[in-house]
């Protein structure tokens, strides 16, 4: 059984506190409000004072705060107490955040490791939540243990800025497909048939069975050549223009897949109508 | 076993054709270029002379041809031969087209079925392949064994548009997905990460874990009400702001999800900031 710290008992903060308490761990806490402490005291963790008090009594330091200059100036108080201690750091942020204050971590002697959790707080401990981790190698394996009682824990390497990346990436294909689904929604609405069975009986298995392609069009970005496996970009963007009409028909705004079918436009201008539709990804970034 | 003829032998045609001929009923095949005919008749179709024999040939007549026009240039010719006959008709179009059409078809006797197939050839046959029917309920009923041929045959009520509707409502959402797939895509890219690792083995499980909330946010745009489970649309108003920075940092474009954000500005700014995310369906469509 490690020693472990948290530093920040919001919502998110005190489920990772009981996920440690109930898998056995010495969990010590610490919280700007101590009244936030209260409950986990009483299921057994352990009342730091002070955060220097925290990062003085856990082998792993957990900080998940609000935000970047949250964590900052709590790392700045509990300075050289952090030293030999693994700052796992579960703070929403951005890759160059990370990157930032890994250097600052590092220089109290510490090790930093990255974490962004894809899950909401009453998922926490259970199989369901995943947590991305990037940092450092070894700290990872030393305390692989510890890290894996939040969720699974997928390891992204020694570049601590991977896992918000990733984390980020992921919210990104979710809004993807929530956008999808509201202009689904709509259009399925205006027309007075029943939402809620479109959605159960016929978008999540049709969602599930296209998300089979993903890998496919994820190796053509990867490579960067795009041949077209069905119906190719030309077809596509030729076909797209029933479901603006459909919009327009049903009083529908268009605007949330206006700028994908846009793309797909200008990149058969550009001359790639017989390649497939992951091609869109040189629209957006060049690879 | 059913008489069934297939007019229009384009790849899915010939698809259809010979999953009907797999099931053991007697199909008549015809098409504008009779060679297309040759394979289908060697394995054992009869082949028309004209579209007018083919629908006298089929108590069921499918017409799968590359747009509406054709199909009613060909009801046009065949004219009384489809008196007592059921149309069924899987070309792609509009709602409004197949309204139109099975008023055509109705005024020559015949009865009416619009078809939406969410498949590529090679899967007709199978249990993968969804072929959304809406028309003539009596008609549906008596020939679902010859419609159950071709996939899983789900029927939406007799209004003829329904099937088109619900078709082109399954592309929207899947077009969100691939916005969403694009755009995570690009950016892991961009960082120079493993895109084909981010697909398989987190962004497939994490789209599949995410579309279980899509009949919840369904129920919601139904009723609409739209009580926050979780973060409510300011925080995430808040939080996407993050994922345009990281875009910009990057180098990688934002633009395909930009219109969902500023939706969700707008709806935050609308004063339904304690909401969840479903309530932008309002904002797409009045309900």
């Amino acid at each position: 059984m490690s020693s472990v710290s948290v530093v920040g008992l919001g919502a998110m903060g005190s489920a990772l506190a009981d996920a440690l308490l109930a898998a056995g761990h010495t969990t010590t806490v610490w919280n700007r409000t101590p009244a936030k402490a209260e409950p986990l005291v009483e299921r057994g963790a352990l009342r730091a004072a002070t955060v220097t008090d925290a990062a003085t009594a856990g082998e792993v330091v957990v900080f998940c705060v609000l935000g970047y200059a949250d964590v900052h100036a709590l790392v700045d108080t509990a300075g050289a107490a952090l030293s030999g201690r693994v700052v796992v750091n579960l703070t929403n942020g951005s890759p160059q955040e990370a990157r930032e204050l890994a250097v600052k971590v590092r220089a109290l002697g510490a090790d930093y490791l990255d974490g962004g959790i894809m899950a909401v707080p009453p998922m926490i401990g259970s199989p369901q939540a995943l947590v991305l981790y990037s940092g450092s190698t070894a700290s990872f394996e030393a305390h692989r243990e510890v890290l894996q009682v939040f969720g699974r824990a997928v390891y992204l390497g020694d570049d601590p800025g991977q896992a918000p990346l990733h984390d980020l990436a992921l919210l990104t294909g979710m809004y993807g497909m929530f956008a999808g689904f509201l202009q689904s929604a709509a259009l399925v609405r205006s027309a007075g048939a029943d939402v809620e069975g479109f959605t159960t009986t016929l978008l999540v298995p049709w969602l599930a069975a296209m998300a089979g392609g993903l890998p496919q069009m994820a190796a053509e970005a990867a490579e960067g050549a795009y041949p077209a496996a069905g119906s190719n970009l030309a077809m596509q963007a030729a076909a797209v223009d029933t479901l603006a009409g459909l919009g327009r028909a049903q009083g529908v705004s268009t605007e949330l897949l206006a700028p994908l079918f846009a793309l797909m436009r200008r990149r058969v201008e550009d001359g790639h109508g017989e390649e497939g539709l992951a091609g869109l990804v040189e629209l957006l970034h060049r690879g």
